[in-house]
């Protein structure tokens, strides 16, 4: 398979919202500006196909002409995200019916059913001729399949569908009678076609998160990521029958809650996704989210697909991005391990919901705007960093966490709903490269032995394997964090009793309590410090392990808050609190040394990548005011040709970055 | 027919969610906790009857067998609140239309429609099998049918039903239309199927609580009460055919809103209640919720069915009871009339939606656990309580509260939507019962003369007969108290004006205010102190009346806030102001003498109960400080064998409570 | 036509509701309180007409004579704003089709499908019949057609409709795929019939303001207007087929979003409207609504129809007005054009959702409440006002606003959702108000060439015309203020880039930044003063024009926020701030010089009306305190007698009024 050599640098061009003047003249301001990818074709259907039976080459043609001739390459999607009317119009069941049982018609986008016959059909088809027509063409980089693969559907041919993966999965009814206990609230099935989907109209009331059936609802939840995953891997495997060379992918989106990524990308030869921060400081969720993004690459290269030059559209407020935090935020991607800076989009809509949304060229096309100006600053440097691209972020600590987790976690109620595993994850990612420098995320499923430390903020849902998996690791010498209802039921979405995990942890739970988000409780640390807990209190019981944390408030006071267990040659810290975000450092800092130059500065990100072309420190600033940070060997900054020395305290500025090849 | 004679301590067990040797070291346990009593089938249907015409008894008679021989006593439960799913496939309509309009499919629990006539069949046929097999059963105590009935329906069938039952009430369509005043908006009805169930797409904007047309939907609340209390009548008809010696119940869930208590419990012969409550402060939440249900059973027994003995799930927060509080909480039922101290459940479940709804054994059925002890330790006291089994709360007030009141408030616009009936009827239950003790609430339709005083926090909703039991209550030296919105309408929902009521008030209602919720308005007290009053402000006009209360501020300052009137022996106070809670301490003091060793300190709670085995009083500290309590009379400590004498003090130690057998 | 040369006095009196002895006296008491008018038959069609060709005329008949007998005028409505539940029963799709896609069945009012053939048949017919009978009856002053119009509809029938009407406003399919830019996310439609009514169901996400094709949304809007005002004006037509002596109105609503009144309401003879204030200080909010009435009426005279003279009831609080309000809010509605002051409703109900909405009598009839009181002595005083009738309001200055921008502004993604038009517009009608007297608005359609200034607050899509009209006003020396997100779109709703634009305003946008709704930026304004802006924040580039206001903080700040551009004889000032109350007085101080008597002092208004009979300064303290204003004129107050001169200050009681006729 071929990978570009260098950075690629570019994003979303829509063409056919342009004349063909606007057009050369985009084309020229946008080389002008270091751009040499273009990412082509994502909502393109209507315009390629406009029956059935009838396609019209032409425009993509030429155009895929006219930027080779400028020099672009092209990441050439698939344009199955949105329909064409016609398509939905004669098959009304190629919509979805939404959580609601509510058929829907045409509209928005992201709107098919993803067990529709009809829809496979025709989204095969389009991704074939794509890639018959398209697979030699000299400007060719990558295929992107459909765009942002989400949500779900409840019809009644995924309902169907749903009982029969089920029937699969468990191997006949009577296995999932037991797996799911449906002794309970007299659910036992007698026919399979008594299974609903698990929507509003059926288990669910109060929302998707209140479930009268969880086991259910996480099963649907599979299900749902195995059917998108099959309607992306039929026009994968389309491209395939004409197109080994090129990588393939599709834009993920981080964090997401609806589909497991995990399972999802197996088949992508590159994991891309769609960089839109939802917080206030948002460089620790981007890490984070970069960092689950390689998780689920399992070592394939990382691209960033998108991210917004100037501000996105579909939030409440949407700020624009003041001056230097495009640069910034394109060398922390690059800082994560992404071969590629790829921006939505080259030139702001002229109509549609997202005509705020800002490119690269605003609506007048003009070259003389901050906007331009910084992309184009960042096209020179990233033509310096092209060295980068192959090498990949060495961590030696990593964040466990899974989908599967996630969703039983939100769904089975109890305790307290204020709390959820993807801001814990996040917190503990930030704690440990603070400490550490780059941080990897792990479902379990990968090589451990290569961790020093791994923290499961809360391993809700176990799976056998994965059990296996971590007591192997602790036992080879290991350090396992395990969080609050870590290890509380196993894969079938019962309440997990076992005694490889008491082995393991050596404690049981004691009690557990919870609190309104207001109303913290006392705990001492195993470096004697106090910190507050919120949310959740486990009360924990050792039977082996020793107690390192204790409650200090609360009718609990004097109770385990965080035991410590020997096992193999490894550690196991068995955490019974929500800790803050002090806390969480703290138990880093008593549990780990730190890398070289760590702990950092505030507000200072740090990674290592190394490959072949060489072994790179990528340091960032994202605070207001210069900080230092000292390497722990010479090397030069690929950005300004500046050596630095051992020892020798580099000043970041702030806003700044600096990118280190070692000597 | 028979009542035990001893307190029952025990709850729900799920025996089909656990193997043989789980249920052998359950009944172990639980007996060595001082459990007698196991309500056992509640959600037994799926399990039952796995087919129209098939029964599977086995696992239900050895249960009941073992459990018998292990010496516990069983309140069976008609399993009829959970539908096996083979029924709902098979019959779609027994599955409810809600709000909205939407049949459900399979999913949850209490999902049936009240009218359907095949849930009907299925209900009254399994009820009638269970009574048959097991009425001689020499473990059964008594039956429980169904469980926590509520919600609504809104199916056709509902509907056609609905129309059905308002001709039969009103006696034509001609009454109706006038009864309803249909000239309004233009509604008047020329035939009865014109008449809609009073749902979103029909009368409702904005939710249950905006209707189009107040009246439909006050009639529909109590059309659907009449449904769901004849459900439940089938069943007890059926097992009444072979069994009048045990007692029939189903737990009632307090102040639920949806279903009109007293005229759903009227075939019950014990009332019984799940008591989970929504406060933080929850102890007086609880005591006004046990003297509603005394209230709806109009003198019957009263059984606490359902309490938590650890967390409950189903809230945002679900906080676990701290050391003390369960037995607390269990004393207060047999203060406040119950005859039973009861758990849900016996054992955690191992899955499902309630999974970490804590029971008495947890998921490893452990005794070693401070919630075991906590039970066994109650277990051993309750063996001391046994006398007081039979004998009732004594109150000098009562609360007026009816459900017709409640919901004609809620659903009628206008002044403020920020309070509520059964919030101010709770508060003034707290104010009487610091003053006085115990305290009953009323519909009206009891005997009022053992009241010497009743406080209608706001009887809007006012039926002919209460009105003329009220008259005849003042007339004969009662005191009445009616607080705002009292007497706004008639039963036919119509606006009320009424000479009766006039005398009954000496005046009438000049004007209203209404603010918005943080801004109060002043008033001057009876007793010459000022208060400060929220959301709606009457400004009352004397007409025979004297002013005892005047508004102080707002552009009404002067105006009169409360009136007094004599009417024949006895006196009515109407109340233009919804009083803060020192407030209604300052009237109800201004208007009767405090019971003996009354007022109580902050946090102590307070009954007498009597019968043909004792008198007693129950004193309860539900604060954090020692607190103290003077007797009336010598008495003797029951749970601690203690003598007590009438006017020395007895310290009540914080979270602690005493049970006196007067001398 | 026939228009009332004296000030029309009552409101809606809905007879129906009352026994002949409560209407015989309910005429007494509404004659002896100086009411003149009665608006009857609003909700009356289910009486006038039972079945579907029976209709009862005795009733109306004989009650349109006894109130003649009476002395009252009467406005008679078409009852067509609440069906018969037969019609509905009978006729399903006469009902509403809702966002969601669900078809309502019978209940509330406002309830018909605005393209049903069946409504229209129906509604015309009742018209007609109710036209032809009693056009010549001598009571009859006006008419009035249906009731508070608007809503949307999403039925089938709705849909074809949209589809046909947007064919033929575009010209054809290739002209609307054009238009729209359909080729944004695959939207290209082959066949009229594939284009969906935009509702949750399609288009839409996250509710009515998240529309995935926003021009759909716009036009859907465009187009329900189109039908409504089709509803109406059969009704209208039918009228005039017997009566062109009597006008024809209906009741608006003020601001209301959901119908465009300026072209809603072309055939009207008389504009009316009726005035709920939504906020505290609600008398800037109903200054802003009459001139918005007056506007959409291009001239016509202005009725007030309903205001609540004690307490609405749709609202969560729902206070009563205070003593003096109604007095004041009525003679404002004299101030600002009305002819007329009418109350809902001249007796309170006595059932149904508006029981507690409070008439001029109560439910008892009481003449001796305050309320009756205030009506009677506001009766009297009106008579004193008879020649304001047929005068007009005179305006130096009007606000620029439109529903095609309003609603389009809200629909678009983007920026900040915090902030919109009618809020806005509501403020620089307040600050010119202040400074200048009376003050109009315009949507750029009428004669611009009357005003000084011309202040548009957020022109958001500007019409070719309206463009064309705003040049040629500044070219002949007008001031122009455009505020943030001006021009942003054309009438196609695509981005306008348009050079007419550029060379009047001498600025581009360089770019847009928006913030949480606390996160302020500062920036000066031409008179050199510091104000805060929110929410949206638009750095200008200008282009010929001169910067006269710079941002002062943010990472834009020396950014251009204010740019002044001379273009032929006049002046636009483009203002990319939402400045605070203090920032637009200070901004209007900048531009214009007061009108004589201006600044007013906080809470006062003025305005001036003149015609034929004179020309009348009307001044309202609407604060606490005493406030002084001098008049530039002698005149003498018609409330009083007094004489008032020239350059003497007149104090104004708190809550007062003077209505002066000049000398």
């Amino acid at each position: 398979m071929h990978l570009p050599g260098h950075i690629l640098h570019g994003g979303d061009y829509n063409p056919e919202q342009w004349d063909d003047a606007a057009i050369d003249s985009d084309l020229e301001a946008l080389a002008a500006a270091g751009i040499n990818t273009l990412t082509l074709n994502v909502f393109g259907w209507a315009g390629l196909q406009p029956g059935p039976d009838r396609f019209e080459w032409d425009r993509l043609d030429s155009l895929m002409d006219r930027v080779h001739t400028r020099g672009f390459g092209v990441i050439l999607a698939t344009p199955t995200a949105a329909l064409p009317p016609w398509l939905a119009a004669a098959e009304p069941t190629t919509m979805r019916v939404d959580f609601e049982g509510r058929r829907h018609g045409y509209g928005q986008r992201h709107h098919f059913c993803p067990t529709s016959s009809v829809f496979r059909a025709y989204s095969g088809s389009i991704a074939e001729a794509l890639a018959q027509r398209y697979h030699l063409h000299p400007a060719l980089l990558a295929w992107h399949i459909g765009n942002e693969y989400g949500g779900a559907c409840y019809c009644d041919h995924c309902t169907v569908g749903f009982r029969r993966w089920l029937l699969q999965a468990h191997g006949g009814l009577d296995e999932l009678n037991r797996d799911w206990c449906t002794q309970i609230w007299s659910h036992r099935f007698t026919d399979i076609d008594q299974i609903p989907a698990p929507s509003a109209l059926t288990e669910h009331w109060g929302g998707p998160y209140r479930s009268g059936f969880p086991i259910i609802t996480l099963e649907y939840k599979r299900y749902m990521t195995e059917q998108f995953a099959a309607c992306m891997e039929a026009e994968i495997h389309q491209v395939r029958r004409f197109d080994v060379e090129h990588p393939v992918t599709t834009n993920l989106m981080g964090a997401y809650e609806h589909l497991d990524y995990f399972r999802f990308a197996r088949e992508l030869d590159v994991v891309a996704w769609d960089n839109y921060p939802r917080t206030d400081r948002a460089w620790p969720e981007m890490a984070f989210n970069h960092s689950l993004m390689r998780a689920v690459g399992r070592g394939k290269p990382l691209w960033l697909m998108e991210q917004a030059p100037v501000a996105t559209t579909c939030r409440d407020v949407n700020p624009t991005r003041p001056p230097g935090v495009l640069r910034r935020w394109s060398l922390q991607a690059l800082a994560q391990g992404s071969d590629t800076v790829l921006h939505f989009q080259m030139r702001t809509a002229p109509a549609g919901s997202e005509m705020w949304f800002g490119g690269v060229l605003d609506h007048r096309g003009r070259t003389d705007t901050r906007t331009y100006r910084e992309v184009a600053a960042l096209g020179r440097e990233l033509t310096r960093l092209d060295d980068l691209v192959g090498s990949r972020v060495r961590a030696r600590a990593a964040v466990l966490m899974d989908w599967d987790s996630w969703w039983y976690g939100r769904v089975v109620d109890g305790f307290s709903d204020h709390w959820d595993l993807v801001s814990q994850a996040q917190g503990w990612h930030e704690a440990l490269a603070r400490y550490l420098g780059g941080v990897d995320i792990t479902d379990g499923r990968d090589d451990l032995s290569r961790y020093e430390i791994i923290i499961a903020p809360s391993l809700y849902l176990a799976h056998d394997d994965v059990i296996d998996a971590l007591r192997r690791y602790v036992a080879a010498g290991g350090t396992l964090v395990a969080g609050p209802m870590s290890f509380a039921t196993a894969a079938t979405g019962r309440v997990l009793i076992d005694e490889r995990v008491d082995a393991l942890l050596g404690c049981q739970i004691e009690e557990r309590d919870a609190r309104e988000p207001d109303d913290g409780v006392e705990l001492v640390l195993p470096d004697a410090t106090t910190d507050t807990a919120h949310h959740l209190f486990e009360i924990l019981r050792p039977t082996g392990g020793r107690v390192i944390g204790t409650w200090e408030s609360g009718w609990f006071a004097g109770g385990a808050a965080i035991i410590r267990n020997e096992f193999g040659e490894g550690t196991v810290v068995r955490l019974g609190a929500l800790l803050s975000e002090a806390g969480r450092r703290r138990l880093v800092a008593s549990l780990i040394e730190p890398s070289p130059g760590h702990p950092l500065a505030e507000e200072l990100e740090h990674t290592s990548r190394s490959g072949t072309r060489g072994t790179f420190d990528i340091v960032l600033n994202h605070g207001q005011v210069p900080l230092d940070w000292t390497p722990a060997g010479d090397a030069t900054d690929m950005l300004t040709g500046s050596r630095v020395y051992a020892g020798a305290p580099v000043t970041i500025p702030a806003g700044g970055a600096c990118v280190l090849r070692r000597a």
